[in-house]
C-alpha cells in the first residue's frame, strides 16, 4: 500500500497506475461501510484508490468538524487489510490554500432534505469532490447510499459536467440490530446506541405499509413520526418521502421515491434512507 | 479535418488520439486572433481541437446572444486552412439539457471589471470550460489576452480545481491601427471603426507616462479618460488599473498592472487591456 501526502505526490503516484482505477473518498474514522466500498472498488478495478480528507468546506461554522472523529493509524490498518494500493491523505491548506476561491454547486435536488438543514454543506461536498476526482482520475467512484442525497448530487454534478467517470452506489451497511454504520455512531451513550435503531425501524415501517397498499405519504409520514417520537431522547429533524429525481416531497406515492430521515439522538444527528417503487 | 457535433461523438473521437492535445474553446466568428490560437495550439501539440459553441449562460438575458454573429461554414473553411484536426460543435440541448443544474464559479477576481459590468458572465464562462475541459481533455487550453479578465478566470479555476491541463495566455492580435481583433467588430458602422483605435492609444498613453516615471494610476486613468472622451460616441464603461493578481485598483502603480477598459462604441462594446510592470 502507498500513500500520498500531497496533491502532487498523488497525480505522480496516479500517473504510473495502468488499467482502471477505482476510488473511494472518505473522511477517515472508517466502519465496514467504507471497508464494502473499498472492496468493491478493489473488486471492479486493477488499482483501488482511497482518500481520506475531512473536508472542512462541508461543515457549517457551529458544526462537528474540529470534534469528528479521527484515527488516521487504525484506518491505514484497515485499509492495508482491505487491499487498497493508494491511500491519500492531502493537508487542510493542500486542498484549500489561502487565495482558494472557486466553488462547484449543484443547484435544485440541494436544497431539499440534508441541503435545507445544512445549506453550506452539498457545495463542499461537490467542490472537494470536483478537486478529488481531478487529482486521482477515476474510472469509477464509489459512494454509500446511506448518504443518499450526496449519491444522487454527486450523480447530478457528473452528468451535467461531463466528468469521464462511474458514480457507484453501494447499499447501506447496517448493525445487527439495524442501525446504518457511521462515524459519528461513536457518539451515541450506550443509552442512546440502543434507542438508536428506531431510525431503521421507522423505515421498515413505511416498507410494510406501502408493501400492504398504503400510498398515502402524509399517513406514512405520520406513523413514521409517531413510532420514532416514543424514544424520548429523539428530536426529528426531517421525515421525508420525495421523488428520487427531484427531491420533491411527495403526496400520493406512484414512482420510486426516497424515504428518509435525520433524526438527533442526543449528541449526533443520524441519517437513514430506504427507496420504495 | 474532423467534425463532432455531440458530445458522445466528441468523447469517441477524443479515445482515439494519441499524444497531447491542444484545445481551442470559441463561439465562432473567427478572426486572425483565433487562427493564432490554432495555430499555437497546432504547432504545440500533436492534435489541434477547435470548439465552436455560443454558450447561453454567459450572456445576461439583455445582452446579444441572438444577435452574436455567426458563420459556420466560413469557421469551418479558416480551421481547415489552419490545420486543425477536430472542430467540437455541440448543440444547445447536448450542452444544456432541461435539467442542467451544475454551476462552477470562481469568487473574488470575477467582482471586479467585466463582473461588476456582466454579474453573471463569469459564471457562464467557468461552467462551460469545466464542461469543455472534461469533454475534450486537453493538455493545453489556449485563450487570448484580449480578454484578459476571462484569461485570469480561467487560469485561477484550473488551479483551484487541480485540473490536469495548462492554460496558455495568447498576444492580443490587431488590425494595423491597433484595434484589438473581436467578433464584435463587425457591429461597427464605417464611421465607429474609424475612430475604434481610441481604446489602445489610450493603453499606448498609459504604457508610455508609466515609462516616463508616472506611478500615480489616477492620473494616468485620467489622461485616458479624456483621451477617450474626445470621440462623442465613445461611453466609457470602465477604465482600470488593478493589481494583476487580486484585480483590485491600485492608486500607486508598483508591481505588475492590467490596464484595461471597456467602451461602448454605438451598439458594440469593446474591451482591450495591456499589462505594465
Amino acid at each position: 500500500m502507498q500513500t500520498a501526502h500531497s496533491i502532487e505526490e498523488m497525480k505522480h503516484l496516479r500517473s504510473k497506475c495502468r488499467g482502471s482505477v477505482g476510488f473511494v473518498p472518505t473522511m477517515g474514522y472508517l466502519h465496514e461501510g467504507h471497508l464494502e466500498l473499498v472492496s468493491q472498488a478493489k473488486n471492479e478495478n486493477y488499482v483501488a484508490v482511497v482518500s481520506i480528507f475531512v473536508n472542512p468546506t462541508q461543515f457549517a461554522p457551529h458544526e462537528d468538524f474540529k470534534a469528528y472523529p479521527r484515527d488516521l493509524d487504525r484506518d491505514l490498518t484497515l485499509l492495508e487489510s482491505a487491499g487498497t494500493d493508494i491511500v491519500f491523505i492531502p493537508g487542510d491548506k493542500d486542498m484549500y490554500p489561502a487565495d482558494y476561491d472557486t466553488w462547484v454547486e449543484v443547484k435544485g435536488i440541494t436544497r431539499h432534505l440534508e441541503g435545507r438543514s445544512r445549506p453550506t454543506h452539498f457545495q463542499g461536498v461537490t467542490t472537494v469532490c470536483s478537486k478529488l476526482f481531478n487529482i486521482v482520475e477515476p474510472n469509477k467512484a464509489y459512494f454509500g447510499q446511506k448518504d443518499a442525497q450526496q449519491a444522487l448530487v454527486i450523480q447530478k454534478m457528473v452528468a451535467d459536467l461531463n466528468m469521464n467517470l462511474e458514480v457507484i452506489v453501494a447499499p447501506t451497511i447496517r448493525e445487527k440490530d439495524g442501525l446504518a454504520m457511521s462515524s459519528r455512531n461513536v457518539y451515541l451513550t450506550p443509552e442512546e446506541r440502543k434507542s438508536a435503531p428506531v431510525l431503521y425501524k421507522a423505515l421498515q415501517l413505511a416498507r410494510d405499509m406501502h408493501a400492504k397498499g398504503e400510498s398515502d405519504a402524509i399517513l406514512i409520514k405520520n406513523a413514521m413520526t409517531k413510532l420514532i417520537s416514543s424514544v424520548p431522547a429523539a428530536r426529528i429533524d426531517y421525515i421525508s418521502i420525495a421523488d428520487i429525481g427531484t427531491l420533491q416531497e411527495v403526496n400520493d406515492i406512484r414512482g420510486r421515491v426516497l424515504v428518509s430521515l435525520a433524526v438527533k439522538l442526543g449528541k449526533p444527528r443520524l441519517v437513514d434512507n430506504i427507496i420504495l417503487g
